[in-house]
């Protein structure tokens, strides 16, 4: 692990989150919409501001690192819009499933990189993480929505595959034209082997979220 | 102004806020993609984000009246529905100029009824509009749009009156159908030539609201 990462690497890594976090909110406020009901349709709304809580810190830490939040974001802009063009949910239970395993690779993500980070930076990591109760709500509405009709779990499986699917090649992308953020992963995790331990971690993660949530993998 | 108002009034006067909020929320969340910079959407979601927490403390209220949020709510979704649908932004400045109309309009609302209402909800709706400061993100966007291009302004003008017009046949509407709410606010208002008052009042304000902002009326 270096002792002093890239500066630039740091900016990159809040300017990804940070436009993550923009864009879930919009993207979920939109799909609360569906929701069967004004209660649920609320909590996945709920949901959506805590993301933009995320991104108002994000932001802040961005100028207080002395760089221009919007130019940090700049670069990750089709990547985050291009996975959500191909991961419109057409359902509820597509909606609920998506904020669930976005909500999840999100903090992991958050987790994974937190070690590599100055300590300021780690410290709005683990704020963003604190809000832990906000997936219990999707848990149990998709248990629902799977103990009323069986035949859906199969289709928000492979949803759910679709989901980790287009994350995976964005992120890609992203790691491909970064040089500065894919060192610092591979700083963080030692080398591309470690990168490669990286994801099998975040993979058994999601896949544990998935047999929670009543999902196969 | 009666001492004691009908308690079916209030939670209609509660349900019909709360639907607007969340209703503004995710309409305003939309919206702010239409943002011609990443800042500008972000403080439009602001905007979005300060609105759903008025619909929670606005359901909170219902339930501490005994009442259920969803059922004192559903008597106003087709009415707030249909002034979304009809009142759909196609540009940045529409948006805009809706939030800033909606927003205003939703002010003077709860301003007017906080005379007729008990101390508790009169608090609450005080708590709601202690959030002054939204629009003034709005007030310089709407500017600097009409500065960039004169002609906006006929165009925005005309855009903001079909926003009145929408707001004062939809709440026609509900009063025509929510005897309960009806009777508070002429109750309040006196009689039925106070109602002729208090939309002269409504209506003076958004005159000066435009004015403000640079459009005519």
């Amino acid at each position: 692990m270096p002792e002093q990462p890239d500066p630039q690497a740091i900016i990159d890594l809040l300017g990804v989150l940070a436009y993550g976090e923009l864009s879930a909110f919009d993207r979920m406020a939109g799909d609360a919409r569906m929701a069967p009901t004004v209660a649920s349709r609320a909590a996945l709304s709920q949901m959506a501001a805590v993301e933009l809580g995320h991104y108002g810190r994000l932001t802040a830490r961005i100028a207080e690192l002395g760089a221009d939040p919007q130019q940090a974001m700049a670069p990750f802009v089709a990547a985050v819009e291009t996975f959500h063009a191909r991961t419109e949910p057409r359902s509820w239970g597509e909606a609920l499933v998506k904020a669930y395993v976005g909500d999840g690779l999100a903090a992991d993500f958050y987790r994974e990189v937190a070690e590599y980070v100055d300590a300021s930076t780690r410290e709005l990591v683990a704020e963003a993480l604190a809000d832990v109760d906000r997936t219990a709500f999707a848990i149990g509405e998709v248990r629902s929505l799977i103990d009323a009709d069986p035949t859906a779990a199969a289709r928000l499986s492979l949803w759910a595959r679709r989901l980790m699917g287009e994350a995976i090649s964005q992120t890609q992308h992203v790691a491909a034209e970064r040089d500065a953020l894919a060192m610092l992963i591979v700083g963080g995790a030692g080398d591309l082997s470690g990168v490669a331990k990286l994801i099998k971690r975040i993979t058994d993660k999601h896949v544990a979220r998935m047999t929670a949530i009543g999902l196969s993998n």
